[in-house]
């Protein structure tokens, strides 16, 4: 397996650390899906001020999680939700079932993808490619309300 | 699929960046199995005296690592075992075997699982979810020493 | 199933937040594999001038990923690759097609693995474990050209 050439670094930009933000939002979900959350996010860094950081998404639940997925062709996350129930199965014969038939692997579909996001901030604006979106994903077959920690950091 | 409905951002709150702190903790494992870390980074928190800002927790190894998940009923861990083993099983014909038959599917159980997690602080205390508890996964049969970095930034 | 033995924290170290600091690389890719990028990464640190703080290294695509691995020996990452191939076969009946039979599999690699990453920094150097490296994973099949992000804070 060979691997890739690496090009120089460019754009180093050095400076201060001058600031902080926090803040949380809610997604009230239908049921298992993809939410878009990267309007949001990219609000929150907007109005933080911060024009070069870090930025970190945080998603407070075990049966809900994040992901950074193409935000282009809606088949994908189609694609993507499939998957997760093959990697995790529905009825696989779990000890822990006593929160219904969807908790269980809704748990494992976390443990498999993301809790947590973070993205450098360049410009002012998150440094993400042109088809990344963030995305909170519902595991659980009910509505549920999801709560979702933001951090930026930076000047 | 349908997407969730986004509350507009709630407690919104910006400050200087004063200070940061490191540490670093050893879990000596006794096999495969879950170890709560939860208290420990909560520990490191308290006394780095940071009451807004970023923790994360790095672990240094590739044959063990890191997860969010539930903290109440300890059939969760079970499954979740279960189902590590079933994403990446013992014989599976590696090229990679000369570290034991626990050793291939633990490098690949890192990779789907997390190194390191990065968790907001919010009023001096992890922001974490009333459900959510930081987990070590030790991957190898056999009792290892397992090294965790810490570190938090902010004011 | 038992979980480990934890150590008091060591080394506790507390300090003021400085500087931070940006820049980007590129990796062209041959095809599907995995690229060692520790020594970029490692560089861009020790020319921030950063000797305790947070570096972040964050990969800009959806179809190429980020994983920290073993370094020694490269067995390991075909192994990882057999792994990911099986967590997402190539030919599932996949909704989205239209960019190839390698583009959805990229997708869900990329959800299983790391899309970011954040590694203390600790006396001027990644905080990695001796067999740790930081790996770009490509998982389309022809070659591309990967944007990289890293950002570093601390002092």
């Amino acid at each position: 397996m060979q691997g890739g050439r690496i090009s120089p670094l460019e754009g180093f930009s050095a400076g201060e650390v001058r600031r902080q933000a926090s803040a949380r939002f809610a997604v009230a979900t239908p049921g298992q899906g993809f939410t878009d959350i990267t309007a949001t996010v990219a609000g929150f860094v907007e109005r933080s001020g911060i024009g070069q950081g870090l930025v970190t998404v945080f998603c407070r639940h075990t049966s809900a999680s994040l992901t950074i997925q193409e935000n282009a062709d809606p088949d994908v996350r189609t694609d993507l939700m499939t998957a997760l129930d093959s990697l995790a199965p529905r009825h696989a014969g779990y000890v822990h079932g006593i929160e219904g038939p969807d908790d269980m692997p809704a748990h494992i579909r976390t443990m498999v993808t993301d809790t947590g996001l973070s993205i450098p901030v360049v410009g002012g604006r998150l440094g993400l490619g042109t088809w990344q979106g963030l995305y909170l994903i519902e595991h659980r077959d009910r509505p549920h309300r999801r709560e979702i920690l933001l951090h930026a950091i930076g000047a």
